[in-house]
Formats: structure tokens, C-alpha cells, sequence
């Protein structure tokens, strides 16, 4: 890839994903400007005061202008909205791409929205925490992260590989996958999580929120994504809901099990249900 | 406390904790031999050869022989028959303690099947890993740890002081709580996580087990606690499963009140479930 293969880049949402897609932007050498857009005009302050962008608007569309490469980086729930908005002032030839958890309908829906000559392609880097802000973002953020682009048959080649292009750049190993198939992988192994853990922590709630200060690791460890952004997966849980609301009714039914086992006193089925965990889980330990 | 109160003192169950107590002894040099007790003798004739233990038998009554102290540190399931086993052995002015992770009713039941003038005390140092071998014990594991001691109103005073003592000089700090009590408190925050852990495992083994390869670290931390060994955790679910089947109904109710929540598509009732969460995790932060 030739150095600055964009000049102007846009990135919406300076969070901790969108603000990490810049600074490794800028240490790869492949940008003129980078141009933030938020709602919090004290966050984008700071991230221009940082280095982080050069230059900011609380006005998406004023954002784009002149872009050659847009990120979506704001909660998932937001790109629809503002895709809408800035689509027909997006110069000719422009990237689009996204850094969202979810995929699926989303992906053809903004494909769709797009103006002929405008190619947006679907984007999912697994580099995110449950900090949220572009206080904690790195360069090296998705350095050895696996980043999932999720084509259409209506994507266009030569744009696709240019955003590959740009996520190997950033140290990423990428996978093309399906936009639903990607949507039921990520439910299973991090959006379901992430309600177990919050559905977890108001568990104790109920029972009585006091009991927390006895919590040691293995508890902070299995509900540390409860510190997640509510915004952020209020987004991705309602966009990913029928995968998710299948799934939750695998989980109940697998709580039960283990439920209607200790009824039972059965100690080797309750063993059994364990160790089929256990030897799964050893897979990726 | 005086060096070497202790002139023989039995480990019970040679595993992660077993096998720390042993090391942490022989640190503080609060002992005279070790002698262990297990049901692999593989297990032991390493740990001896590791200087962990001094010596080792097979014969739970053979080896309690003259001590001053043991450690009940096998899985939690075998302390009524090892006690059971070795009470009338066991000589007068004793003590007897355990690592165990269930308390209430067993620590009535161990107390009542000790002899006149041998002291059970039951104590739950939190200090376990999803390791649960012996290869893993180190002198300083219970470091810093917090250790409940369960009195009950039978409890020997000065008994209860020589444990506090002992679990002090480890770098324990010892909280004092009724064992009905501990066993709710851990019920919460430690045994239903590790349900839980087990329940997600389980869930992505229903949608398909190849997606596991997807997961990313949020999955790995929520289900760290899915490779602690299956025996182990059989014996905590089964002796608290008054507890566990309670909280497992809350926690299943907390994830349908997600799944209506999401069928709903109630943007603002999904955010606060998750920023109810949020906000008692951040407790422990």
C-alpha cells in the first residue's frame, strides 16, 4: 500500500475504537487529516488537544465533507441515522467503513443507502474493552487482533481490498465472513455474554448488592464486561435481539439443567454438565 | 505465636490448597512434620519429592495419627467421611479445620462428630484458582487473601483463636461469619458465577462448539471459572444447593427480563438493566 493513500479521513464516534482507528491511521502514515465528529464537543476537544484529530465538527455531515475514508465509530445504533445524513454530501470514489459489533441486515441496509460510486463495506475489529473512551486508546489497539469484513455480493472488490488493506496495516489478521453468520458467532461468544454478566451482577443485586465487597476473582473475572457501556450494548443487544433472544432461551434451559440436577442431588450429572464445559472452554484456554 | 505450635500437622487432600497450607506451615515454621493424606499416590510421592510434605499415606486414620493439626483440603463432598473416619483416632486436644468453600450445616455436622476435647473449626480461605493441582501451590497464595472462620455457638474459644492465628500468620485477613451466612455470601458471588460459567460453555457448545474459536478475551474472562475441575465444584453446587437453586431462579429471571426487555425493543429499559449492572460492578472495580 502506498504511504497516504487518503488524504482526508473521517472518523465518527472518538471513542475508544474510533479514536484507536486514528492514532494507528496516523502511525501508519496512510492519512492527510483526520476529522472527528461526536456529540460531546469536550471529548473531541480533548482528542484534538491529544493529536488524536486534527480538526472536529459536532455536525456529521460537515465532518465528511471531502472525506476519502469514513469510519462509523459511534454506538451501532447510530450508523443507520447518520449514514442517512451524510450520504449525499460523501465525495465520489469515498470508503465506508465501520468498526460495530453487529452485522447481519445492518450491513445490506447501509450498502443500500449508499449513492453509486460510494462503497461502504462492513467492519468488525474484536479490540475493544469495557473502557469505552478515547482516554484509553492505542495505536496498537488491534495490533494481532483478528478483524471480521463481512462482504455482500454487492461489494465492491477493489474497495474491499482497500479496507482489508487498511485493517492489516493496523497489525489485524482478517476474516471474510458472511454479515449474519457473523451475528450469530458474536452472540454466542460476546453478546450473550455480556448480558449473562450484567443479568450476574443484578442477580447479587436481588439478593443483596452488600454481598459484592465479598467478591473475589473468579467473580470480578466472569462479570468484568458488566462494566461495559450501557449505550454501547443496549445498541448491539437490540440490533443482534433474535439471535439473542434464541440464545437466551438456550442459556435458561442450560441453568435449568444444572438446576433440575442439584434438585435431584445427582452428583454425576451434575459432574457430567461441568466437565462438558470444562473440555470446551480448554479449547481456547 | 510461638514458632512450631504445632509438632504434626496432617494435610488432608494434597491438591492447589492442600498443598499451599503445607508450604505456608513450613514458611512460617509453625510446624514440626507434614504429613499428607490423598487418594493418588502419585500425587503425594511428588509432592514429598517437592519437600511440600514430609511424608504421605493412603490410610486417612494412619495418617491423623498423633496430630496436632489437620486440614480438611480435599473436594468438600469427603469431609463427613474422612471425619467420620478419623474422629476416634484423632488425638485429645486436636485441632481440626478446613479449606472448604461450603460451610452451614457441615459445620455443625463436623463439630458434632468431633470426640470431647477435639476442636473442629470450619475456615474458607478465598484463595482458589480454576487450577486445582498441587503443581500450582505456592507458600504465599494465601497472601493477602480474606479468610472466613464460621463460628457456631459450640465453638471452643481458644481453638478458634489458634486457627485465626494460623490463617493470620499465612497474610490472611480473618473475617468472623455465621456459616449459614457464608454460605449465601459465596452462594452469590462465587458458586452461582461458576453455574453460570459452566451454563454459557454449554450454550455455545448448543449453537454450534466450532464458534468458540471466535471467542475474545470478554469470553474468556466471563468463563475462566468453566475450567475449574468438575469434582471439585460437583461437591460446592450439591452441599449449597438450597442457595444455588434459589439464586439460579433470580438469575434466570434476570435474563428473561432481558429477553422481554429485547422482544420489546425497549431501548431505554435495556439500557438501564445494563447500567444497573454497571453501576454495583463498579463497586469492585
Amino acid at each position: 500500500m502506498h504511504k497516504q493513500p487518503f488524504n482526508k479521513v473521517t472518523v465518527l464516534g472518538v471513542g475508544l475504537l474510533g479514536a484507536s482507528v486514528a492514532l494507528a491511521l496516523r502511525e501508519q502514515g496512510l492519512c492527510g487529516a483526520i476529522h472527528g465528529y461526536g456529540r460531546t464537543e469536550e471529548n473531541l476537544r480533548q482528542a484534538m488537544e491529544q493529536g488524536i484529530i486534527d480538526n472536529y465538527s459536532l455536525d456529521a455531515r460537515e465532518a465528511c465533507e471531502d472525506a476519502d475514508l469514513v469510519f462509523l465509530a459511534t454506538p451501532v445504533g447510530l450508523f443507520r441515522g447518520i449514514a442517512g445524513e451524510i450520504k449525499d454530501i460523501l465525495k465520489k470514489g469515498a470508503l465506508v467503513t465501520d468498526v460495530g459489533s453487529v452485522k447481519g441486515g445492518l450491513v445490506y441496509e447501509l450498502e443500500a443507502l449508499m449513492p453509486e460510486g460510494i462503497h461502504y463495506i462492513g467492519s468488525h475489529p474484536i479490540a475493544g474493552s469495557d473502557s469505552s473512551g478515547a482516554v484509553d486508546a492505542r495505536p496498537d489497539l488491534f495490533h494481532n487482533a483478528r478483524c471480521i469484513v463481512t462482504p455482500t455480493p454487492g461489494s465492491d472488490k477493489k474497495a474491499m481490498e482497500r479496507i482489508i488493506s487498511v485493517w492489516k496495516s493496523f497489525g489485524c489478521t482478517v476474516e471474510l465472513i458472511d454479515p449474519f453468520r457473523h451475528d450469530e458467532i458474536y452472540a454466542a461468544v460476546s453478546h450473550l455474554p455480556h448480558l449473562a454478566a450484567y443479568a450476574l451482577v443484578n442477580t447479587v443485586d436481588d439478593i443483596n448488592a452488600d454481598y459484592i465487597s465479598f467478591a473475589g476473582q473468579g467473580f470480578k473475572d466472569t462479570t468484568r464486561i458488566a462494566l461495559s457501556s450501557p449505550e454501547i450494548w443496549r445498541d448491539i443487544a437490540l440490533l443482534n435481539r433474535d439471535n439473542l433472544i434464541k440464545f437466551l432461551g438456550l442459556l435458561k434451559g442450560n441453568l435449568e439443567k444444572i438446576e433440575t440436577l442439584l434438585k435431584d442431588s445427582d452428583a454425576a450429572g451434575t459432574a457430567g454438565e461441568f466437565a462438558k464445559a470444562q473440555e470446551l472452554r480448554r479449547r481456547i484456554k
